[in-house]
């Protein structure tokens, strides 16, 4: 069973890499952009034909080692 | 109008970092998982109200600035 996992900044933590982008993009010439937020994306493949099984086991990953569940909120989504 | 913008590695390179969080899932006890890939995952807000504009212009910082196209995928999704 296939997952995806989406894991950003919490609203209001300051995101450097996010504004180091748009620093960047308005060198380059890009105007008008704005709010720049990077997160991580990880597509993982799991044993388990259970997709309620399966996302109780990939939040277990998220708590432990994905994400930083003090400054990072995490999207879980199964993929049939 | 708002933007999300997926950025993966293409089928076929190395994900170093998909591999050394395989084995820290492993090395926690979380088994029977595989093929994990991280990517990058850039939120933004542009000053431009036309969808297809706005996906011309995220193209281009794509392919300047936020991708490798070389080694890299991506996807842009462009939010009413």
């Amino acid at each position: 069973m296939k997952a995806k996992v989406h894991i950003r900044l919490k609203q209001g933590v300051l995101d450097p890499q996010g504004k180091a982008i748009e620093g960047a993009l308005s060198g380059l010439g890009f105007d008008g952009v704005d709010n720049v937020r990077q997160g991580k994306f990880i597509e993982l493949e799991i044993n388990e034909s259970d997709p309620a099984k399966a996302r109780t086991q990939i939040e277990a990953m998220c708590q432990k080692l994905l994400a930083n569940p003090v400054m990072e909120n995490y999207d879980i989504e199964v993929l049939g």
